[in-house]
């Protein structure tokens, strides 16, 4: 039979803010993945939301970003390959002791936004990333985009790895994202994003933009966890999951 | 044969800003306190500072404060017991990955500056922190102002404790500090200095202001890491403990 | 004929994070507390804001807060009166700019949360932050809580003040707010919160929880800018207000 | 007779933490670009550092950088046009209050580190800055590099603007600075340093490192702060301009 991970990105409110529909969403995924307090989530959100996410049996990880609040660590800084081991081992640190605190066990770590992007093509800054990972915790899996430059550190530094796919974003032949800027970046018709997930991980191909299949590696599927539809689609895609035979499940359970 | 801590705040420099002769003061004393980054301290200071103290075998505690850079954790701030949980659970995490990433252990955990005073006189902050580094880790010894209920509340939550003295700073007779804001708050005499701390550890006793010797538990001194006097004053305070038979070490050596 | 003002704080977004109905709140009041980033508030949210106000014929003023976004500006902080003084010339200043490069001319500043509350009692506090608003600008109208050492700072200083009142808080024979800690310290039925801020501003009384009437100056009133109710509540105060011959307008119109 | 500007970068002090030695460089220098909060300085900071530039007849400027104190505003973000011109807005205007504040008028602004940077090559970010400090003040002189797109954006939108020269830092045939990377990027010899500035200020050209002099407007020369040698140097400079029949003032005076 085959299997598939469910991931969100989860404790992005911030003091006073909230952002996304966590509780609700956490019924729909397998994995968590819990802000660590430089992009989005403080320690009250953290402690929060790793309480919430035990409580739902859904696995939990640290979901590190950069030091960029005011921009959600969506932009891209200039940082050294010692900045990001240090910011990684930190928020892994800060997060994992929560998870300790609740009596969990922290399972993964996804570096967040513009910290997973560069990871994706700079192999010098992956391998710094999975290092701080693997120094921390060698049993602790590194997610990353399918193919990209931060899986390979992972296997090259000894991690267990969980290659990411997503529903709803076109592929490059060689691989990558679409990037946003351009047109068919983003697949809007949810049939046809659930389509492209079940194909991933039944066959391990994807359609490319330029017209043929190519190979891909579908571990885990990255969800959203605001936005209107986003109850609604993370619903729908376990319904279907499940009717073409595919387990969701994390990867300690 | 008598025993006590030398303990120090150390990592205390941010970014491109420096404090403190970490390197030096290193080689006096036996407990080191790192800041984790809310009041001073950065992932790179930490990490360094973390090695720095395992080379040079220096116990490490972490030396978490109020999210205040500005004003360097000295500025007592609201805080609800259960932020003072949390902000301890962080910072406490955030410091034990580098401890563990660079194959060290986590020995003490010592509240800075403002809420370590605030902890000193109110139980229920003080019962918070406490909790907080017991469900972290209930191995970690939590260092506290002699006679405080900071000290009360690690004890009653299952915690090992270190009391905590000064050298420099006159007692009450209720066992609390002199308030700088008083006259004779501060020992400015070396040789008194450590006149005082000698008789704490050797006789369990200090000569508070009022003119009469009352009991006090010494098992840490706290040293200062900057100021023209420091190292001078670090070396002679060994010095002068080992000549009246004091052995100097750490409580996990 | 009377004549009240009708504030609301706004602007308090962040970066990713919404808060507020801003837009449609702004055709309710006459004059808008605009946060300026250390409570809440960013540079981009600032702009929109000032421009949004200015679109809409309502006064702008400044909101300075308490260096404290994970805490809203609420949690009470030691601060030295030298640190209000320039925390309030900074983030006036701040404001101004936009305020200023959007063509518009800044009318007042309102201390928020625990700032305010403690500029309320504090009368060092509060005359540093009346300097703090001279010197940037002696045109300046300071608003503070109706009878407090605020409002007497501000005059003292040469200032011209506003009064601020709440529709929705009771009084004590003092002319204090029933802390919110107490029962009965806020007035949930809309119909009587309407009807005391009617007697504040034509009879300049309240009455207060002790069962009798006090003298009370009520120059501004104090709108929700969030919550379900907001919006409805600020459209019935309006015509409410009209209806009893009160003329609601700004200082500076 | 030759004139010409002397800036330095001042106010980089922070809460607790100390860098430079503005007081006696103040002495040296006609004008000083203050930190605003960003990048390095606080309220507190820009206050002090702004009485003691009037107290020395030095001309202000404000210094806005990146929104990274950890990083000093060294590391390039990716951040949008809107977003530079955002925190310009908000800088320039919190330094401005305090120059009105204590009486004095702000000369210029100079952008920080990695926003100075990328602003000389990007000009889009360029024209964001350069809009801001118009809509801000129209009167405000922007620094930037000679021959930088900064200043063409500068010029373009109305402002008047001062070419900076670094006399420690040698050019490329473009005008551009060699980068610190590559050898020989930093004349390390004081002497040909101030031959070096010298030639630029009387004779409008700098021998490039292709070999043959190149045109260069030199209207300010950036100096040091800190380091062992940065008085020894600014005082030396100052004797050498003179000596050569520049004078030394800022645009101001």
């Amino acid at each position: 039979m085959y299997k598939v991970d469910l991931n969100c990105d989860l404790g992005e409110s911030f003091g006073n803010y909230k952002i996304g529909a966590d509780e609700e969403i956490l019924t729909f995924v397998t994995s968590a993945n819990i802000a660590c307090g430089f992009h989005a989530g403080d320690p009250a959100v953290m402690h929060k939301t790793v309480r919430l996410a035990i409580e739902n049996e859904v696995s939990i990880g640290a979901h590190p970003g950069l030091p960029d609040l005011v921009g959600f660590g969506r932009r891209n800084m200039n940082i050294s390959p010692e900045d990001a081991y240090d910011m990684v081992v930190y928020q892994v640190g800060a997060l994992n002791a929560f998870v300790k605190a609740e009596g969990g066990k922290l399972q993964h770590v996804k570096p967040h936004g513009a910290l997973y992007n560069m990871a994706a093509k700079n192999h010098i800054l992956a391998k710094a990333i999975a290092e701080a990972i693997y120094k921390v915790d060698s049993q602790l899996i590194l997610f990353g985009l399918s193919g990209s430059e931060l899986i390979k550190a992972g296997e090259k530094v000894g991690l267990r790895t969980a290659s990411e796919v997503f529903a709803d974003r076109t592929y490059q032949e060689d691989g990558s994202l679409t990037p946003r800027t351009e047109r068919n970046a983003v697949i809007t018709d949810e049939g046809d994003a659930i389509k492209q997930v079940i194909k991933m991980v039944r066959e391990g191909t994807v359609l490319c933009q330029q017209g043929f299949d190519i190979p891909i590696k579908a571990e885990t599927i990255c969800l959203h966890g605001d936005g209107v539809h986003a109850l609604a689609f993370a619903q729908e895609i376990n319904k279907q999951l499940e009717a073409f035979e595919i387990n969701i499940k994390s990867f300690m359970k």
